[in-house]
């Protein structure tokens, strides 16, 4: 099968590699689309993100829509000619952390993309058959791709407990941000926040979820007397993390789901005087369900979110431009054009 | 002032009263809007509900919208003129149920038209002014009113835990019906049953938050193997709670909306082998302040769910007609016709 | 290796059977100490337990503590020699109650003297790997077999949510009423009152968590007005369900563990107006580690709960005794004698 | 009536003062022990605690235990007489934090020793009826008054979210980690790490909660390797709680209960792969009724923290005494001696 492999710092080829061996547990996925993350670019620019180091060739990409083609022994025949939208996380569901519920915590997580472990820029990818989830025909292969980053958005939207009428505020109008904007609104949050350092995308915000777009330089006195149910990060950035916890109420949340700096200098009294509960996320559980959902009735559109296509010959083209501030989300149409 | 007051059975006559007084911690509401509410016609009709029996004259009528005209010794004056849906309870507020977070559980509570107890059926009355709630004006006073079954859907589908991509049963497509199904899509389910035996309630609620409904009768299999992930009985009958736990999965929540019998023979066996949790609902907390935002935002449409309208002097008229299967919601407008 | 069969309603033999094979994830455990569970007892005597009925030949017992002797190909060869409790079920961990952290209601669970799946009353049973919970020294087999009911009362009472300085009432001052009076008292229960018919039990529950025992018939008035906080039935008993129900305060939970009739004229209305939480248990998540630390630390006697001892052979005389009043616990010792 | 009243910094003098007015919901109460706190301290030796600056003459203390002389007109005389412990706090009632069950986070509350408001080192306080607690005569004078810290170890407790058999990390073996410490051993905390920096803390803290004690900068490969379920912060001191954040496991607690620093910098990248959860406690919701329960069982032995008492002319003293590593708590005689 073709795969584009990444051979260093910004260097990507397509390469001619075997098609992955299915498991008695697994399926065989022909990758229709796969979405392009921040997490792909960080790779790809970088060459890690943390600790975690691309040492050798790595296939980046982990959202991933697709079509059965084979399956596995123990897996049901009516399953071949599925499409299917892959959870890209493998957990060893034996620890303690899967028993109690917390799978995205297993401490021996296998994940797409995540070095050493290769993703889905390529033609076939293999999936444990209960995390390739059956998606609806009115779901193209792309959005079914997008349903990765549409569960990061309902990840963080539970663990900052939207409610029904909160007032949710989301720092970064790029595509997790909008992630979090619209599951935000999907969970009966009616204000919905978003500030953006950049005019045009607080403009395009307002298409997905978004209530009110701010300019945090110049709104910082509205956005201290937010009283905000919830703050949820999605830039990393430090002075955006700092400030957005002075918006929240007493009682309320804060979501760290961007990844910037290791250390921030929090404000510690604040957070206790006010009993602001301030946590992260990190991948999922039990969301592709209810993305699906969200989807199927029109509640979330992903389509509209994909601002650019590209093919597998031109993955290096779309992990350059995805710094870009006005690309939503690109995606990487595998098997021949969209669908 | 003028009040609709029952003196029997299905007898209500308007007398003249004396304008409440005003107690320091309150406010005096001019009454624009009631709605009509089961429970008022339950009282109209039988004199009792359970244990709570009417053995005097009493002003019916709990769901109230209207304007702030008077305000006690410690209400600051700004309130003066302030339009206001009233949440009618009157919680101690010292009890032990109050400390933790229950005041709708208070042993002490004094509730509007519970006997002995007066309503709102007439020009004015008192509130406690942080339980009435300022409305914006996009919210006629009778949409105000509704608020109060809208808190009941909120809290229903609270208690409910309805989540993102849910699948919701309801029993029952009347006014309460209505509130819980518009609720639990607020709160992201994407599919709401109802069940309802009358067609053309059935068709009516398609409007009003429901998915799909069915006709219990003739959907028996069907809705046995709904795996909804809720079931909300809004209709107090028998057969529609026993059947409705089947309708659960495993680890679901049932609610108790409606009151019928007070016993009912339960599968307590399956309850146990599902782990389903089996509640009910008595009045809410923190619920107007979220039941507002949803109404601002069009979220649910109060206006809509009005079917009748009446004055004060058709109060029993409009007792009668509400057991009319095709009433919604009636409303009694005080203060001069709509607003 | 020897093990004894459950051949017909009240008949068990010892027969020789194969060991069974290690499969590629599982541990081989030489059988110390079985406990003798209610289900058991039920199996042996009616030939069902509700819809699951014993068709043919049957191992029973499902308590087990033991040590590992061999592992399959995926399992680390220090765990040779490990001694063992094993936690009786095996979940798909693929289906979306696995996922969702409820693995103890997956639809496609295998589980240990289930019919048709054999039990522990022989020498070897095999189990994954993970459900093998090592356990320190200081803990005889027998104790480690008595796990699991404590897995039972350890579930129940996080169930019923019981919190620190909790009034909690128990029916039932059997084994399983004793697990989960000590499991709410580890919580911070501080009141923990047990009925029981029997004045024996009623006395010897004192030693097993209960501060207070009381004979339903007498103390009605005393229960009545008990506002607890929790009610946790062990008895299965209709009226000792329905009564304990009404000592619940407002907001407060009550758990199902016995199992009795299918149905139960159940207090609807109260329910409701009480908003208390109605639930039941099945099995249990993640309460091994919990359990080891509680017998670990001496905050439960296990072994203090056995009351009478049987080896292999005399497993039928086992079941037989266990349905006298005073018997707590009976073990039946596999590996020749106590340890 | 004699009170002693903080004239400066560092300076304390006994004056007459009037006995306080009792209000319509309040009782008065004879002080009969007030315990000395830390924030006592804090404003005693630098006239503030953050923005909360002392401008004027104030009475601190606010562990109060006596007895109620005379009630207001709302309340039963059936009061007098009785022995009360004072919860501190006076919610307005009526904000959306409190109607929301977070009275503990009310923006108008008047909390006692808080510049402007006097605290009780003197003979005579006011209390709402509802804030004074009934106690058993068990109780001592002083034990009423110390189920204030109790409540503050309650209410971390409660946040940390301690489960049956979970290891807790506490910083700080001073009387609040020993609160910390005893509650998490009544919810069922199996293991109880304490660290501190004196030897001689760590060692009479093993008598109040702790399992083990541990000097920090000794075990602090020990520490890193903890995987707590829930760490508590005692000290406010920055490194306690930089690495202290380090010693919990995926999906852990970390709670703030010290306060040192505004701004602490914090490992928010660990936070958020961990899915930790960070927040702290700020007075407390309904603890009182569960810190009677403990102390009346004896599962919390509050007489025996006690390690100095004073009378109400030697204030000044017991405050400069508290600084000394060894005192545990000090209490303030009023009424003439313990009792």
């Amino acid at each position: 099968m073709r795969a584009s492999v990444m051979t260093g710092v910004r260097q990507v080829e397509v390469q001619e590699r075997p098609v992955p061996a299915v498991a008695d547990d697994e399926v065989l996925v022909r990758v229709g689309s796969v979405g392009v993350c921040g997490s792909d670019v960080h790779y790809y620019t970088d060459g890690r993100i943390g600790d975690m180091v691309v040492t050798g060739p790595l296939v980046l990409g982990h959202e991933v829509g697709g079509t059965v083609v084979a399956v596995g022994r123990d897996v049901p025949e009516e399953r071949l000619g599925q499409r299917v939208a892959v959870e890209p996380q493998r957990p060893c569901r034996r620890c303690r952390q899967c028993h109690a519920g917390r799978m995205n915590l297993c401490p021996n997580m296998v994940f797409y993309a995540t070095p050493p472990v290769d993703g889905a820029f390529c033609e076939y990818v293999t999936a444990p058959a209960d995390f390739a989830h059956p998606v609806p025909d009115s779901l193209s292969d792309a959005a079914a791709g997008l349903l990765e980053p549409l569960s990061v958005g309902i990840w963080a939207a539970h663990k900052a407990q939207v409610g029904v009428g909160d007032r949710v505020l989301v720092a970064g109008a790029g595509p997790i941000g909008a992630m979090v904007a619209q599951a935000a609104r999907a969970r009966g949050a009616t204000e919905v926040v978003v500030t953006d350092l950049v005019e045009s995308r607080r403009e395009r915000i307002l298409q997905f979820g978004a209530t009110r777009a701010l300019d945090p330089r110049e709104a910082a006195a509205e956005l201290a007397d937010l009283e905000a149910d919830a703050f949820v990060d999605c830039t990393g950035a430090t002075p955006a993390v700092q400030s957005g916890i002075r918006s929240v109420r007493g009682g309320g949340a804060v979501v760290l789901v961007g990844l910037g700096a290791e250390e921030i200098e929090l404000p510690v009294q604040l957070i206790a005087t006010r009993e602001i509960t301030l946590t992260g996320t990190f991948r999922y559980v039990d969301t592709w369900p209810r993305a699906i959902e969200l989807a199927r009735t029109g509640a979330v559109d992903l389509d509209a979110m994909v601002t650019a296509r590209y093919d597998l010959d031109s993955v290096g083209e779309a992990l350059e431009a995805d710094s870009d501030p006005m690309s939503m989300k690109a995606v990487v149409d595998v098997a021949g054009g969209p669908r």
